[in-house]
């Protein structure tokens, strides 16, 4: 059956070990509080959260999904209550801005928590998930008034926060939403549109629901330059923070979905619905992605838990499973037959994943640090440096991580066998809710386009030279050692072939600007492998000092897994190169109807 | 929404002017018959019958699924009606010996109508395939009487076959089942144990369903030498076929799936039933092979389906879906925003789409042809060498068309964005349906096993060079063709790198008999992709004599599509390459509890 234990040793080594975040910590004053110590007690607590609470809830949420019925929504059975769990731990506002009653915990530490929520019960971990980018955007961008007022009932997780962009004719293209703010006078606004696929846009397990809602004032240029971000609760809310009448936000129907079916994706309809501005007229994009590359890096996180949970879970059924013998005769001869980790070809599968969950894990919180130091360090040059990498990094964060997970859930699935496709087994379920990690938050195709066009192209890859020199300077520090040479040989052949094509592609777009599109997921797959590599030379180099004199095979393990990812998946940057060198042209060649001939 | 027209102009196409399959047909006595006319006639006919009576049940069926009710099974409304069409048709026996009733189409014709069915609804096709690999095991190894009893009767579709195999503890390793089969002394008898998996073992479709079932004698050998085949009618047959006395065989429950919810999958109790037994005592896994072999070719045909009918109805999508505009400036100025196609990074994912569905057409047909050459050509070494290519490409054919089917079906679903996950617009469903495709009828990893093991290796590469003799025939004879050459250069370098990693893999093995499963999924990857540029260059050489006097347009795309899978597919043997190279000890290096350190 499916099992989940958080992977607290392997979170302890990334945070501890490979980027020795207490250092970090202590250097900034808004993070100084948070010692190793503190950070291992809310991760183990964590665990036990989401071992014991949310994840067995995950099946049977899938099972019976959300329930639409006069207008509300249901969530499946037990959601509320662990939900309530979650807020009465204070776990809600984990990351919060400590002014308004958040616990102020670094980034770095949030993103393993976030991975064990997504790996107990993803579709739960949706609704706590889009209210800390709510809050994280108001926090930025509302006022001190709509702070104070919003922000601690929502780290206490008594209303949650919503993220309302998509309309049915307006996905990607936020341009043309229809969605309308009209001015009331007074300071307020009267919202009318129909927007869609609102994950979490009604539900029963918060008191109210803060909706934040990109929409066009009268008088808006066309366009993305005519979007303005309006915060408007379900219920309105009065001068002293108690509910009052309803505000006409009305959830029209719930999707019917292949998995998250426990998240209620909601069709919601504003029906003159009173709302407020959130930062300037028109500027209601910019502030919004604030919230949306929050959320990116979040999805990305879903990828890993669920590539997590449905490795372990694949693990557990492999010890049980007797099938064959292995190839170099009977591993168990007792038994009736050996269990299958002994076929070199399941290996295959089971190291892929875990190659993949480990450096995606080293990956987020890498992410996270940038994050953090953007956010707390106290030199501005060093800031900006950070933010730039996390501009770099986010796209890489959502798309590559989100593949790898769904990957990982595959190779999980196929390791089971038939039962894999049995829904009793729970593997089936994973690949379900994985797959949406894809596509939702902007489709791993824009993520590549905003990394090509906007990270890539648009600063003439100093973004992408910034990372590098990171990577230099760790080959740098560990040059002497000689354990390390074979890895730092290949990770600096890996840095030349992407430097040389950022080169090509950004030569080749200033004569063709189709070039960005059709080089975008090679080469955003290709900046990933090599990014992964980064991390698995990091990992090793703290593991090659260690291994020797350990005796709980971790480190040993950690070199043998880098090895897989070095010597069996990195190679795939070969043919991701050709691709990318290929060009636009064998994409536009032929003509659109060529496309539709069964339509004729 | 989801649509299918199948893909006759490109069935005619890689049946006509790809293979010449006329010529063939009148060269051989058993299909001297069939002319071209004819076979285009039937896949009109099959085109009509799919489009119009089992593809509108392809989403109803997955919605309502198959229903256990007091030890019966209930299909999806419609299906009874439709498989009444089917047989009514005499599509049941379209491939069946004429001998007993069947119609005698070759292979290479009956592949094409079986894509046909699979892309209109994979779940209702599992029910005809199974009959028409149990008729064809009769077929080749049941003795004259019970083919005269059993074969008229299922090519009618009156009866239905089915396989069992499948036990609780014993899926893969089938020398492990424990099903006894006792004489009674009449020369039939007495089955008892639990089958599980079983694909159509029991519903509503026919009078009466015919089990092929593996089970032991009483003195059986151990393992997979104490095997023998038994023929268990669900009902008893009388001797002048009229329907007799309940035959103790019992469904105890149906599976909850991932996907095919049309397709009941049975738990099958063999309570003291009674048996026939079909071919030699103890040799009844080789006979089984036949079977497996017709349903593994068949299973990689549902791959292809689902491929094609998920990039049919993404295309539809893509054509309707306006977000943003071209890189180049607005395609349709008129409109909110340009169709989705005018964005390379789609177009991308519609071409793999596409260029894996071509090449897995033709290759389905290469592959059915060998067979009918196998089976009816007057000239024996034409024969064996025609069988031992068969033996060769089966396991590619079922791994390779249903990996990449199953990549196809999410490169459309991925088309679809958001709108793709929604269970309304059918593209996640022909996900999940192809999903299985890689699982049953032996995992791909089993396919990998076998082609390296039994189909390479224990032949020192014998088959591979039959395979590369016959691309480098075709590689000579369009040597002088110099609108070939790049292709043909890049064709023949693909063969070199094919033929030194077959070198290679068998070497290693010698020293480590672990290296087959080490190498097997890279390799079989890479030989797919081999074989599909092999058929790619096949096309490319009919297409390049007629696109320039072509006014449709047809043969322009082939050769757009083709450079699409050269420069933009075929790379990927790069890294599979370096992936084999990378040997078995990368793999087998870390401990098994290393594995599962999270279960301690």
């Amino acid at each position: 059956m499916a099992i989940y234990k958080a992977p607290l040793r392997d979170m302890q080594f990334v945070l501890n070990e490979v980027f020795e975040a207490g250092k970090l910590w202590q250097s900034m004053d808004a993070t100084q509080e948070v010692t190793p110590d503190l950070a291992d007690a809310i991760l183990e607590e964590g665990a036990k959260l989401t071992e014991n609470e949310l994840f067995p809830l995950n099946r049977s949420g899938d099972e019976e999904g959300c329930r639409f019925e006069g207008g509300q929504v249901f969530t499946p059975k037990g959601f509320k209550e662990a939900y309530q769990a979650l807020s009465e731990g204070g776990w809600m506002g984990l990351g919060g801005n400590p002014e308004y009653g958040g616990q102020g915990m670094p980034k770095m530490l949030t993103v393993l928590f976030e991975e064990m929520l997504y790996a107990a019960n993803a579709s739960f971990t949706l609704y706590p998930s889009l209210n800390n980018g709510a809050t994280l955007l108001l926090d930025s961008h509302a006022s001190e008034e709509i702070k104070a007022k919003y922000l601690p009932t929502m780290y206490e997780g008594r209303w949650i926060g919503t993220m309302c962009l998509t309309e049915p004719h307006s996905g990607t293209d936020l341009g043309l939403i229809r969605t309308k703010a009209e001015p009331k006078g007074d300071g307020t606004y009267t919202l009318t549109g129909n927007k869609i696929w609102i994950t979490g846009g009604e539900h029963d397990l918060a008191e109210n629901i803060i909706h934040l809602v990109l929409a066009k004032l009268p008088d808006a240029p066309p366009g993305t330059k005519g979007i303005s971000l309006f915060l408007v609760p379900k219920l309105k809310v009065h001068e002293d923070n108690s509910l009052g009448d309803f505000n006409n936000v009305n959830c029209g129907s719930i999707e019917h979905k292949m998995g998250i079916k426990g998240s209620a994706t909601c069709v919601i309809n504003f029906d003159g619905s009173e709302g407020i501005m959130i930062g300037e007229p028109n500027r209601g994009l910019a502030a919004m992605f604030t919230m949306m590359n929050y959320e990116r890096l979040s999805i990305g996180i879903q990828g890993l838990g669920l590539g997590e949970v449905a490795y372990q879970s694949a693990m557990d059924f492999s010890r049980e499973r007797l099938q064959s013998r292995a190839p170099t005769g009977p591993k168990c001869p007792d038994k009736p037959a050996d269990p299958i980790l002994v076929h070199p070809d399941v290996r295959r599968m089971a190291l892929n994943a875990r190659a993949f969950n480990e450096a995606s894990r080293a990956f987020a919180s890498y992410v996270g640090m940038q994050l953090d130091i953007s956010k707390y360090h106290s030199d501005e040059t060093q800031r900006k440096h950070a933010a730039d990498l996390v501009a770099l990094l986010t796209p890489i964060a959502k798309a590559f991580i989100t593949d790898r997970g769904f990957e990982a859930t595959v190779e999980a699935q196929q390791i089971y066998g038939g039962s894999g496709y049995c829904r009793e087994w729970g593997a089936e379920q994973y690949v379900r809710d994985a797959r949406i990690a894809q596509i939702y938050e902007g489709t791993n195709g824009i993520q590549c386009m905003d990394l090509m066009g906007r990270k890539v192209y648009a600063n003439g890859g100093e973004f992408v030279r910034l990372f590098t020199k990171d990577v230099r300077e760790f080959l740098a520090a560990t040059a002497n050692n000689p354990a390390m040479q074979a890895r730092n040989a290949q990770l600096e052949t890996e840095l030349v072939r992407l430097e040389a094509l950022t080169e090509k592609v950004i030569a080749a777009t200033k004569a063709n600007p189709e070039e960005i599109g059709a080089a975008a997921a090679d080469y955003l797959n290709l900046f990933g492998l090599v990014a992964y590599a980064y991390m698995w030379a990091k990992m090793a180099a703290v593991a090659v000092e260690k291994a020797d004199s350990d005796t709980s095979g971790f480190y040993q393990s950690k070199l043998q897994v880098a090895d897989h990812y070095f010597k069996r998946i990195l190679p795939r940057t070969l043919a991701l190169e050709q691709q990318v060198l290929a060009g636009a042209e064998v994409l536009m060649a032929m003509p659109e109807d060529a496309f539709y001939t069964h339509l004729q």
